[in-house]
């Protein structure tokens, strides 16, 4: 075997370990680059490496981009007093793909998890505190995923700031728009039905 | 938007046009990646970036390699007169995975194609006409697929080399190795009751 074709074959099982990758795909993947080297693999290399040496998290929330602060954070119209508080960056994405938030963030990098250890100081959870009184926040909206963990660790926050005057409140659950019953496991249509509305 | 989260989309988007990934995963997967910039994505964009420049096509066979004559071209051993003639550089992989042909390849680069205006000048017809005489090639095996394309292929490449004295073989047909016929179309039944063998 030759240098490049190892290469190749590190390359492939870097690939198979991204979420949504095997082994199968990842093959794939390179050798669809690889036909592709100059307009697509190099161009594509270079982006991933410019990322990956300029992106950091950013110091208050918590947030990826290029800045010790991110664009966010830094955006004095975004200081409402209202904290979004969720589990992962890719949560963050998510409510801002949905355009209707203007507050701030605070990812907290995980969930509370007895299991694999995981106690409030790996989770952000003391910034979470420090930033309630440094921006005056006013309301903490709780937008954790609806797992064990999730609200585990919705409910620990919760306690954390009962008395401290802050409003704490957490997404409306229920059926998803477009979503049918009949895919809907129980427990989505119970809170759905519990949280039920006039018509 | 800052700079760096227009780099992320435009990564985002980049992997969003590889085989098996859509938008949905190619997020997933750029997230994955800026959690672990320093232990995977660094890592990972600059074995991308090696290989993108290194790698070439091989000019005897098509194969892909760092060397203008791939290891399998360069391999005395492999010089045992047969010829496998490949659709491209995935079917090399799959063979050369298998690990059962000792002889070397040809990779046509596709298939004929009146639709898509695909002739045998675009395949590398014309150099494995060449290959044969000046590699004294005495059999050409076809590992063509069994699309209507690949099929019309080799019989254009089997008709142009009939009278040359070059045995021409294909791949048998029949039910994969642990194949269920039920799983199984009409046509590779079919095929394989035709080519029945005695027990
Ligand atoms: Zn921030
Ligand atoms: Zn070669």
């Amino acid at each position: 075997m030759s240098d490049t074709r190892r290469e190749i074959d590190t390359l492939i099982e870097a690939l198979a370990r991204l979420p949504g990758l095997g082994p199968r795909s990842a093959r794939r993947a390179v050798l669809y680059l690889l036909q592709r080297r100059g307009t697509l693999m190099l161009p594509l290399a270079q982006a991933m490496e410019a990322v990956a040496q300029t992106a950091r998290d950013c110091l208050v929330c918590g947030n990826i981009s290029t800045d010790d602060v991110c664009p966010i954070c830094a955006n004095e119209a975004r200081a409402t007093g209202e904290l979004c508080v969720v589990e992962d960056v890719a949560d963050l994405w998510a409510m801002e793909r949905a355009g209707v938030f203007r507050g701030r963030y605070h990812v907290l990098g995980g969930t509370l998890s007895a299991l694999d250890a995981v106690g409030p100081e790996e989770l952000r959870i003391p910034q979470l505190i420090r930033r309630i009184a440094d921006e005056g926040v006013r309301e903490i909206i709780l937008a954790l995923n609806a797992t064990v963990n999730g609200q585990t660790t919705a409910h620990y926050i919760a306690d954390a700031l009962s008395g401290s005057g802050v409003a704490v409140t957490t997404l409306a659950q229920g059926v998803p728009i477009g979503g049918e019953l009949d895919y809907l496991d129980d427990g989505t249509i119970s809170a759905a039905l519990r949280s039920r509305r006039s018509f």
